[in-house]
């Protein structure tokens, strides 16, 4: 028995997206075939309305709307613009902002370096990045702690070395509110080795 | 920060689905920020055309095209009409196709029995059930084996027999490839008590 064509093709446009399987692609065909109308449409709708209403900040790349010249955050006098951070996506943005301890700007790079799925800096939003270091006295690197990440960081760390700016990375550590015996060992390394005074 | 309107509007939407908590809907959201175009107005489509193109066969209740008049299992004529395998899904109607051994018709329930979550007999399929047993000599029962798929199962097995229609019950014992020491005490505990000669 064959499924009919509309529903072989939701399925698989839904398999496209990142950490749907083909499983749960099926089981959310058949959840919005079980849905009201109205409900599907306001999801396609909303899905036309994000792509086509929204674009990368020229500066420094955050997602902006469409008709707005900067992202939230460039267009902000207040936030500090001698300090950027830099991180891999939008998402990231979101999360140093929900800590509420981080008052300058940001630069998102869209991706990490990675030779091995093709991606050198080139493919990033380096080149803005050099752009736009007049006034800038420190970049946080805040790439994420993987093995990319590291290497991304380590990239930027010795070219605005070259270009003179001082560089941050984000601390390593036991997460907060983590039980020390389940933190993996390079971890608890890393949290002893870099330990403050109390 | 606040995000941009179409931004949030489209986790809100995401977010909807089933097994999409806040952070899938916020990263889905930003991974078709960065998709091209088309692919995001093709998952649009895909859904318009799927709630729109697709419709409940009118006697078994799977998902069938919005212009054949049955599904692809009612309008087979080698399909066995004196059978019929009662799910809970559609979904359950291709996992049951896929092990290719079952010849004969479904009727999707399009829920279980739950006092719990306000579901009686009336918001399910059965009436249509009822209605189409002239003919039907044997019904398997292939609600899930929860709590609530058991009393649904029991349930109806009763009006059946009421009806003088004979039931089955899927077979409950370990998974094929699974490992004895893995499955739990009752579903071990079935598979004795329900062991064949071999």
């Amino acid at each position: 028995m064959r499924f009919p064509a509309p529903l072989v093709t939701l399925i698989r446009e839904l398999g496209r997206l990142p950490g749907i399987g083909p499983k749960s692609a099926q089981r959310l065909a058949f959840h919005l075939f079980n849905r009201p109308t109205a409900d599907v449409e306001a999801l396609a709708q909303a899905l036309l309305d994000a792509k086509h209403g929204l674009d990368r900040c020229p500066v420094c790349f955050h997602v902006k709307s469409k008709d707005a010249p900067l992202c939230a955050v460039c267009e902000d006098p207040r936030r500090d613009a001698s300090l950027v951070c830099v991180v891999e996506q939008p998402a990231d943005v979101l999360a140093i902002e929900r800590s509420g301890v981080y008052q300058g700007r940001y630069h998102v790079l869209h991706g990490v370096l990675s030779p091995m799925h093709g991606v050198g800096p080139d493919e990033l939003t380096l080149d803005a990045l050099w752009a736009r270091l007049d006034g800038i006295e420190e970049v946080v690197l805040a790439t994420s702690t993987t093995v990319e990440g590291e290497a991304t960081a380590m990239y930027l760390a010795r070219s605005l070395h070259e270009h003179g700016v001082r560089t941050s990375r984000i601390a390593y550590g036991l997460p907060v509110g983590g039980d020390l015996e389940y933190a993996d060992e390079v971890t608890l390394g890393q949290a002893i080795a870099h330990r403050r005074p109390f």
